[in-house]
Formats: C-alpha cells, sequence, structure tokens
C-alpha cells in the first residue's frame, strides 16, 4: 500500500528521512514541510561562513529544493509551517508563508523533526536591543553578516559558553572585533569539567578575547549598546550574540497532545515513536536516553539527528530498529585548540549520584615528539574503579584530539573496559602517534589505579593536603621549577630518588608530583616497592596549573 | 625471591620490558644488552632524520644509557652482543664489542628482543657495490646520512616499496635527490590491495619519482653504479637503498634449540615464552597469530614490539596475562598522502582461503565539504557477507586518514561488526567530520549489501561486462563526463533517470555507476523499486580510475 509521510522541518533530521525513505520506496508519497526558506543547510558551517572561513554562502546548501526535489522524487515545500497536528483526522494545517494560506494535509505517517531554537529570555531592556541577535539558520546568519557589514561594529559581546557561543566569539575575533564572552557559569562548554575547560579560558584569554565567567546579564540599556551584568560591570558594545542554549521546538507536538518531557521535549520510546504511534520525532525536539547512564537527557547535535532520521525511515517500512542512546560526542574548534568529549563527565556522574568513578589526566604528544608538529593533549579518563567501565572521556590540545575521542566513542560502543584500552592496536607511524598511543597510554594509566598499583590524588586535593602538613615531593628536574611549582614540595629529582630515600618520612605518606604525571607514577613505584606508603598526583602540574598555574 | 633477568636487545622491545620490570619490582637484577652503541632509539623517525625533517640527531634518543640506567636503577650494557644462550647452565656468553672480551652470565629469565636485519640477498654485484646501504639502526643511519653529505648523489635507486623503502623514497627525494623505486610487486606497500596502492603509485610518479614495478634487480655493476634489472632495465645511481624486507634475528635462538618457524622466527605461545620457560621472546623476531584470521604470521612493528614488552614483564612477575594476537594496523606517510590500514587485506584472505568475502570502496570528505581543507578519503571495507564480520579495511587520503582506520581497528576489537559502524558516535563539527563518519558511512553501505538492498561489482569486472554486452549506465551529469568515463556507458543524469527508464531494456541487468558510488546506490535503487534488475560499481569511476584512469 503506498504510503503518505508527511515531514516536519527540512534540515538534518527531515531531509535524511526523506532521502532514506525515497530509497525504501519510490512509490511513497512524501511531502517535506519547512518552514524557513532553505532546507537541508549546513547548520554547523554557518558561524564559519559569518567569520569568513567558508568564503561562499552557496556552500552552506546542502540540498536545495529544486535539487533535492527532483533527485528524491518528493514533494518539497519551503517557506510552508504546520501550524497544526489534528491527530484525529491525521492531517496537518499548513500556513503557506508566502501567501498566508492554510491548508490541511493528510498522513499516514508524520515525522517530526522541527529542531529546536535559541533561548531568549525576558531580560530588561531586550526588546529595545536592537544590536542583539541569535544564530540557528541561514535568516539569522544573513542578518548577523548584514548587521557586521553594515555597522562595521567594533566590539561584541557574545553571551553564553557553549558551543555556538564559542564559535561565534572565534569568529567575530577573527573578523578583528573585540570579544567579550559572558558565561553564567564557572566554565565555558558544559561538557567538559572545569579543569579541562581551564585550558580553553586560558588560551582564549591569551587570544585577546575578555573572558568574564560566572557572571549573568541584568539588563540591556541604550538599545542593547551597554550590557549591565549582574555583578555590576557595565560594558560597552556594538554588538550582541545571545547563545545561551536551544529549547525545544515542541509546541505543535504539544498542542496535539504528545507525550512532552520536563524540558519540553518530545518523548518517543526506542523506535523513535511519540506517543502516537503514527508520529516520530527525532532530533533536537525529542528527549533521549543518556548512553552511558541510561537516563532521559537532551542533546542537540547533528549526529543523533542524522542518525535517528534514517532509523524512523526503516521504522515506518516495519524495520523496528532502535534508537540506541545518545553518548554526546561531540568537539569544537577553540582557536588553535581542538576540544572533545565523549560520554558524562564527572559534573554529569555526580549530578545523577554516581560517586564511586575514578579520574585520570594524562598529556602525551599528538604523536612521536622527534618527529616535527607534535603537541600535548590533555586527555582525561572517568572509569569505574571496579568494573573498569568507561564513564567518559574529554581531550584538548592542538591536534590529534578528536581522533583520540572517536577511539574512545568507538571503544565505549565495542563495550570495552579501560582495562582493554592498553590492547588498541592504533596506527603508528611517528608523524600520526607514538608506538603506545595516548588512548593505550590512558589505559595503562588507569588499569594500575585498577589493579592497586598506584594511589593518587587530585588536582583540587593536594593544597589542603599540603596545607594540613602533608609531605609533598616534586620529583622533576630543578630547571623545570621555573615552570612554577607546588608551594610546600620538597625537589628530589627522579634520577636522585632511591639515594635520598633517607630523607623522607616513613611514618607519613609521600605525596608525588612532576610535569604530567608520568615521573610521579614511576616514584609512587620507587616508594612503595622500597615500603613507603606513596601516593602520586594525577595529571602532575600540567593538569594542577592548568586551574592554580 | 629477587629474580635476576637478561635482556637480549635495548630498543623498543627490550627496554619496554625492563622499564616495565623495574616498575614490578626494584629489587631485581636487570641486565640489558646491546650490540649497537645505542638503546632506546626512535627507528621510526630514521628515515625522516636522513630526510632533514628531523633535524638534531640526538631528538633519535628516546633514552640513554646513562639516563635509562639512573632513572630505572638497571645495568645496561651496549656494545655488548649476547652471542650464545647456554639453556642448562641457564647463562648467556656475551662479546663486548669494545674490548673482545667473552664472558659469562647468569639468569633466572632470559628475554629476547633482538629484532630483525634487512635482507641482503645474494645478488650478483652486491659485494662490490659500494653505494649499497641498508636501514636498521643509527649507524646505518649515520653511514647514509655521511654518504649523502659527502657524495652528493643526484640520482638513487631505492629497492623494496615496502613501508622502509617508501619512506627512503620520500626522503631522500626531499633532499633533490631523483629517485628511481623499484619494486618486484605489481605495487607498493603489501598491506594494501592493487587498486589501493595505485593511488599511491600515481601520486608519487606525480611527484616526480620513477616507480618501476613488477621487476627485480639481476645484478649490480661498475661497483653499483649501475643496476640491471631481470626486465634488462640499466640505470645508473649514485646511491642504492636496500630495504626489501626483514629476517628475524633468531640465530642465537636457533642455535640454542628453541623453536623456530618456517620463516625463522622464533616461536612463541600467548604468554609469549619460548620452547624454554625462562625463556620469553617478543618484537620482530617473533611469529604470532593474526588477530583476524588466528594463522600465524610475522608483523614487524613497534606497537606489538612495546605491548608485548609490556606482557612479557608482567608475566615474569606471575601474572599470566596473554598477547591476543597482531591486527597489523599499520600507516605510512607517502608524501602528501597518508595510507593507513587494518586486519586483512583482499590478499591475505584469498591466500589462507577465504573468498566469500565481500568489498566496499567509498571516497567521502574528511571532513565537511563546505569547511576549508577536505580532502577525499578513499576507504576500503572488507567483511564477511552473511555475519559482517570485518575483516579488515585499507584508507588513503591526506587528512583524517589515520583517524578512521584507528576507529575501525578499535571496533575490530570491541567485536563490533559492519552492522554497528552506523552506531558509532563519532565527533562532529566541520572542520573535523560530516554528520555521518565516513567510518558510519562505510557502515551504511556495507549494511547495505548484506541486507541486500543493492548488489554490486567491482572495479576489475565491469569491462568484461560491457564487453560481453553488458548495459553500464553512467548517472554523472555530461559535466563530469571530462573526468572520464568507462568505454560502453550511456549517460543518463540521476535526476532524469526516473523519466528516462523507458530507454532502459527490462530483459536485462542494468549496471549503474557515477563518480564516487552514490548516485550509483541511488540510481540502482531507482531501478531496482521500480522493477529492474540493477548492480552498482562499487565505489564509481573513482575507484575505477585508479586503476585504468
Ligand atoms: C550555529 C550552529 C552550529 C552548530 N554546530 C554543530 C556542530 O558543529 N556539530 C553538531 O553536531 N551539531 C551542531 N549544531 C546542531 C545541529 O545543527 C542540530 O543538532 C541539527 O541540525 C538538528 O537537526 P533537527 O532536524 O532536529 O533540526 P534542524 O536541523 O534545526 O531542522 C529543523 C527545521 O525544522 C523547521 N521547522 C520547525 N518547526 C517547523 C514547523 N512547524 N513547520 C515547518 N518547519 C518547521 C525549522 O525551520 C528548521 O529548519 C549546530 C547548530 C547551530 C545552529
Ligand atoms: C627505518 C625504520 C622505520 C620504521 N618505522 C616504523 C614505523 O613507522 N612504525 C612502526 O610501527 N614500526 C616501524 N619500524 C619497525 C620498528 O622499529 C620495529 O618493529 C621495532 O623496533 C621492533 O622492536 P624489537 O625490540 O623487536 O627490535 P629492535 O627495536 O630492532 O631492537 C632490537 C635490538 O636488539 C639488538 N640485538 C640483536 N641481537 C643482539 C644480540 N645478540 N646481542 C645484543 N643485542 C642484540 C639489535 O642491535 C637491536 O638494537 C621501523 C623500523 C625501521 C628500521
Ligand atoms: C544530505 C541529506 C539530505 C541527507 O541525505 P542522505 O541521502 O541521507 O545522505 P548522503 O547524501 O550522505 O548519502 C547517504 C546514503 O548514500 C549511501 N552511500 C554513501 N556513499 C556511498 C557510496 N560511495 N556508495 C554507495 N552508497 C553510498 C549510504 O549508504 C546512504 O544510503 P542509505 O541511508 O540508504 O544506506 C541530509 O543529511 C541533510 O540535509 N544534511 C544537511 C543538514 C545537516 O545535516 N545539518 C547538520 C550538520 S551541518
Ligand atoms: C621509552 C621506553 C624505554 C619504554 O619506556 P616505558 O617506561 O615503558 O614507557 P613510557 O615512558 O612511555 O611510560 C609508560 C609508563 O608510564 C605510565 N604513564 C605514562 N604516562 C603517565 C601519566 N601521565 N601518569 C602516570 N603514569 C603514566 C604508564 O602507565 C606506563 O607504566 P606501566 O607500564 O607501568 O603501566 C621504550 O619504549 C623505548 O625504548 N622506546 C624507544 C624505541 C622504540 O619504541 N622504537 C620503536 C618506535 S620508534
Amino acid at each position: 500500500m503506498k504510503k503518505k509521510i508527511i515531514i516536519v522541518g527540512g534540515v538534518a533530521g527531515g531531509a535524511t528521512t526523506a532521502a532514506r525513505l525515497r530509497r525504501l520506496d519510490e512509490d511513497s508519497q512524501i511531502i517535506m514541510f519547512e518552514k524557513g526558506e532553505h532546507i537541508s543547510f549546513a547548520n554547523c558551517g554557518l558561524p564559519y561562513y559569518i567569520g569568513g572561513v567558508i568564503e561562499k554562502r552557496e556552500k552552506l546548501f546542502v540540498q536545495t529544493v529544486e535539487g533535492m526535489s527532483s533527485k528524491f522524487n518528493m514533494d518539497i515545500r519551503n517557506l510552508s509551517e504546520v501550524i497544526k497536528i489534528n491527530r484525529e483526522k491525521k492531517t496537518v494545517s499548513v500556513k503557506n508563508l508566502r501567501t498566508g494560506e492554510i491548508y490541511d494535509e493528510s498522513y499516514d505517517y508524520l515525522v517530526l523533526s522541527p529542531g529546536a531554537r535559541p533561548v531568549i529570555p525576558s531580560i530588561p531592556g531586550i526588546d529595545t536591543a536592537n544590536n542583539l541577535l541569535t544564530l540557528r539558520n541561514v535568516k539569522d546568519t544573513d542578518a548577523i553578516k548584514n548587521f557586521i557589514d553594515d555597522n562595521k561594529p567594533e566590539k561584541a559581546v557574545v553571551i553564553g559558553g557553549g558551543f555556538i557561543g564559542v564559535e561565534m566569539a572565534e569568529n567575530l575575533h577573527e573578523l578583528g572585533i573585540k570579544v567579550t564572552l559572558i558565561e553564567m557559569a564557572n566554565q565555558i562548554l558544559a561538557p567538559f569539567d572545569f579543569e579541562m575547560a581551564s585550558i580553553l579560558h586560558k588560551s582564549m584569554i591569551e587570544k585577546g578575547l575578555k573572558l568574564i565567567l560566572e557572571d549573568g546579564v541584568q539588563s540591556f540599556e541604550n538599545n542593547g549598546t551597554k550590557v549591565i551584568l549582574n555583578s555590576g560591570k557595565e560594558i560597552d558594545t556594538d554588538l550582541i550574540i545571545l547563545a545561551i542554549g536551544v529549547r525545544p521546538e515542541s509546541e505543535l507536538a504539544a498542542d496535539c497532545g504528545l507525550e512532552i518531557g520536563p524540558r519540553g521535549h518530545i518523548i518517543v520510546n526506542e523506535y523513535l515513536e511519540t506517543s502516537d504511534p503514527s508520529i516520530y520525532a527525532i532530533g533536537d525536539a525529542i528527549e533521549v536516553l543518556d548512553y552511558i547512564n541510561g537516563k532521559p537527557t537532551a542533546i542537540p547535535l547533528a549526529w543523533p539527528a542524522n542518525r535517528q532520521g534514517r532509523i524512523v525511515a526503516n521504522n515506518i517500512y516495519g524495520k523496528k530498529e532502535k534508537y540506541k542512546g545518545t553518548l554526546g560526542t561531540s568537539v569544537v574548534k577553540v582557536f588553535d585548540f581542538t576540544a572533545a568529549s565523549t560520554g558524562n563527565n564527572e559534573k554529569t556522574l555526580k549530578r545523577i549520584g554516581i560517586h564511586d568513578y575514578e579520574v585520570i589526566h594524562i598529556h602525551p604528544g599528538s604523536h612521536a615528539g622527534y618527529y616535527p608538529g607534535a603537541s600535548q593533549i590533555s586527555l582525561k579518563l572517568i572509569f569505574d574503579k571496579k568494573s573498569g567501565k568507561i564513564y567518559g572521556a574529554q581531550a584538548i590540545g592542538k591536534n590529534g584530539v578528536d581522533k583520540r575521542i572517536d577511539v574512545i566513542a568507538t571503544a565505549i560502543k565495542g563495550g570495552l573496559t579501560v582495562l582493554d584500552l592498553p590492547d588498541l592496536e592504533l596506527a603508528y607511524a611517528p608523524p600520526y602517534s607514538s608506538a603506545k598511543d595516548p588512548v593505550n597510554m590512558a589505559g595503562y594509566v588507569a588499569s594500575n589505579i585498577i589493579e592497586n598499583a598506584v594511589e593518587t590524588i587530585q588536582w583540587y586535593e593536594i593544597d589542603k593536603i599540603v596545607e594540613n602538613g602533608g609531605f609533598l615531593v616534586d620529583v622533576r628536574n630543578p630547571g623545570e621549577l621555573k615552570l612554577g611549582f607546588i608551594k610546600g614540595a620538597v625537589n628530589i629529582p627522579l634520577p636522585e630518588l632511591r639515594n635520598r630515600l633517607n630523607e623522607l618520612p616513613k611514618d607519613q605518606t609521600i605525596y608525588v608530583y612532576c610535569q604530567v604525571g608520568l615521573r610521579g607514577y614511576l616514584a609512587a613505584r620507587i616508594l612503595t616497592l622500597n615500603g613507603f606508603k606513596a601516593v602520586n598526583l594525577d595529571g602532575g602540574w600540567k593538569t594542577y596549573s592548568s586551574v592554580y598555574g
């Protein structure tokens, strides 16, 4: 029987569903409604087009209405907003935004991929701030680009340190605009834990960005040319980008009685069916299960939208394919740095009540140190101390960061634990990696904790320990102390340690640290095997100093 | 009880074993013998030091005798060759190469990591070819570097198209030397199948290298300034690098009666014990099991040597850890290209009698096409048609190649099949990937074959089919035919296909192709769903033309 399928939203999730539907059935009638002018555009490229990195506007269009209609023989109606779902009649009401005309269209199956829109809070002065813009689609992009071309802003304020805020801050900065980034939390980029985000804070400040953390906007004044913060700070600005997050576009679904989650997302089952079995929903608008902890979450990224689109198409054709949850793997370029993560971070684990996890930080080279161009990757791995289950990983560095997170994301999907990471046989030649890849190394370091080969403490614990009389040894070479050191530490370089054991108290724990944790580990082993109780500072000075340095 | 452990060989496997041993026990006596001057050097960096990419010689030394001795409190004896193993007495005889003195040293455990040496065949004239050099260690490196500095060669011949031959060819070329690379097989780099290696052949020739395939050296004349090939070709040269492979350094082991494999490798069990339980062997010298097919093989690479070194140290301390076999993941830079692979290739599968595998070739962008710097990755995936088990993967391109192979190598270790690859949630932002990563895409394309959504043929099959009257449709746009096309094809651009079905024979299979395989697949779906029997040319013109173009 010929099916009639209506899709709401013509970009990541919607267009993917439509394309796959046609590959499954030449005869079905597929109508894709998009309220904007453009379908299938590169949302993710928008900040880079604004920054001039992507030079040609037409590059943003992966498919056009005409191209996709003819290639896929489908009925694509742009500038057409679905304004109502009539579940009993199985019709939608559509408003033609060109003409204002409203009409009904029937469906056998309805797929909702309406996405999410920028959150716009009711801050005093926001309505009169005529230099305040948000970014979601091509229209917004044109508006920002035109604003910049017309007004040549010298100063901009970006509100919100999420992916879009950070990308916009970078791209405006690259245009020569002096940017202030304001973030309410104590860090940018929520997928990262504080000490990891701190690496980025520093580098952004070094680039000349002004970063204001733990402060929010109290009001906008003078049509938005003055931003008043909760702290009382005042910032003059020519342009404001508001990017404090997105809100699921779920009113349509809510209005027709589909089940909606606590934060406004459309609820679907594992087949991505809503509470009405002839209506599916996907993408930014839905609640998904967190792949790691199994709890509901919302992860507005392109991979899930694309993956879900294909699954829904299959399910409409009876495949009963499950969406297995979202890991939240993500990556963002922050000037010269790449920051990527997968799975849960510490903040998430604590929030859901998991506290008995272990953490390691390592700082291996992106590739062999003797081959030009190597740079340090700061890699954090979070895992269960008993089973070795990988909860999540975060990495920041200049090269090879996305590779290591992708490998760990794959390991997670393969059900591998940290004990399996040393066995990953990864490609090695000097321009690409080391004979022990950073992921192998993370596996070794984590395994040593599980196997009780070493005990570690974290960057936020050591100061208090020293304050309370803890004995701390810096095992770096004297020359390295110039880089900075932890107050109260005694310097005994690693090669001298065995000969100077008599300088150490036998009745007290010996805390050790080095630059990145490796020599601290070697020192801890020497001490332990010589009858001392030794504890290594995980991640060494490098992790400690990313916060305190 | 205090153990006395002797290690033969002080580089990748040996030094790793030694370091780990010390971390397990402060009291054991560890003696590491190295017949060369240097321990723990970067074998893999040697070609790049010769080419001037690595500028400083001292960068090649990861550890020095002094540094490692003091850091690890061990007895490291360089210029000391172990010349005999006396198994009954549990001693080795050692020759001090500085003094000529020979002495015995006893052991509780002996670890052999002697590596492999270049194969030097007895070709007429080889002994008088005083411009002929091989590359294994620092001494060889110095010899080559000095030869170049002293003689300023204008022309060089590299014999052998393996990793070292290719790296040397590139590095000599970068020094401005005119290089001829001679390879006996019909392709360079055995881990790749022919059509994949062909991409590299072309690029090397474009760079100005002379590549001679399917030809071998018959003799050297005039002290090596003339190389005569089996074909009769004569090549004048100033320098010859011989790099036709390596032979395990296993005489020591053979002489004392340890079990040796058919190609001269030391045989070990899964704990890396030789046939004598107090002697372990690791690295290039041993036979290992192929992780994919379970058969014995030898894979002289740094990852296995490092991994095995740590396992052996653990096993000496009673851990009973297994080495799980070698996947053969590898990567090499070939001028602007990166070529990486993991698992088995078609040649291997055929050799061991596996014929019912499936192959796909795709050519996705390294990252989103609209973001600057994207380039095509040619990715080949080989898998079992029934189970989807991944046999192997090969990738060649300018960016992001190592990442995709590492992800697939990880998937293999996680026991994932091609059907799981679409579910890998990989990090996406425009500078790094696409919303469907190339590995996801490979998963989709492979799944379509398993699920019989499409039938494909390979690049080497289509010409014969057309010759025999097969009906072939090129579904690219007319403008693309300039890139080249397959003789006998009819051009029907994809967007016109549905309207021109009447031009196609109903009683004959319709073969279709496009540039990379994607639109060919779309065409095949349209045709199949319209009642035709359609077959897509896997990898499209791009794969076909890598051989025939
Ligand atoms: C600036 C920016 C940068 C991004 N960068 C990245 C990145 O680097 N990596 C990443 O993974 N993700 C990124 N994303 C997120 C990614 O684009 C989204 O997760 C993805 O597009 C979600 O797909 P979707 O189909 O749910 O929604 P969308 O792609 O937003 O599509 C929804 C469409 O539905 C239309 N619509 C809504 N309601 C109606 C209606 N009633 N009638 C008709 N049409 C309607 C909307 O106009 C919209 O075009 C970025 C997003 C933005 C805005
Ligand atoms: C030029 C070159 C480039 C390479 N590039 C790469 C690459 O990019 N990626 C990769 O994975 N691998 C690469 N390799 C291979 C890698 O270096 C080896 O796989 C690895 O070093 C093997 O470790 P091993 O311990 O078995 O042997 P080796 O590292 O070679 O060490 C063996 C040592 O044992 C010593 N020895 C032998 N016999 C005796 C004896 N009787 N007494 C005392 N000492 C003895 C030898 O002198 C030698 O120094 C490269 C190798 C070379 C030569
Ligand atoms: C482009 C878009 C319309 C989706 O189209 P799509 O046809 O599903 O995706 P692609 O063009 O990548 O093609 C994928 C299909 O081609 C097949 N394919 C890809 N390469 C192939 C090859 N070389 N040989 C054979 N088949 C191939 C895949 O198997 C898949 O088909 P399947 O789903 O039936 O298995 C949609 O993703 C879109 O609008 N994207 C832009 C918006 C967006 O994603 N924004 C967020 C990120 S910026
Ligand atoms: C360098 C060499 C001596 C090995 O030394 P190694 O100590 O095993 O290796 P590394 O220095 O990388 O250190 C690894 C150890 O430090 C630990 N480690 C690494 N980073 C750490 C960190 N940040 N915090 C805590 N521990 C860390 C690892 O767990 C591992 O210890 P383990 O094996 O006890 O678990 C040896 O590999 C070698 O000679 N290499 C050069 C030759 C070579 O490999 N050639 C071929 C490639 S060019």
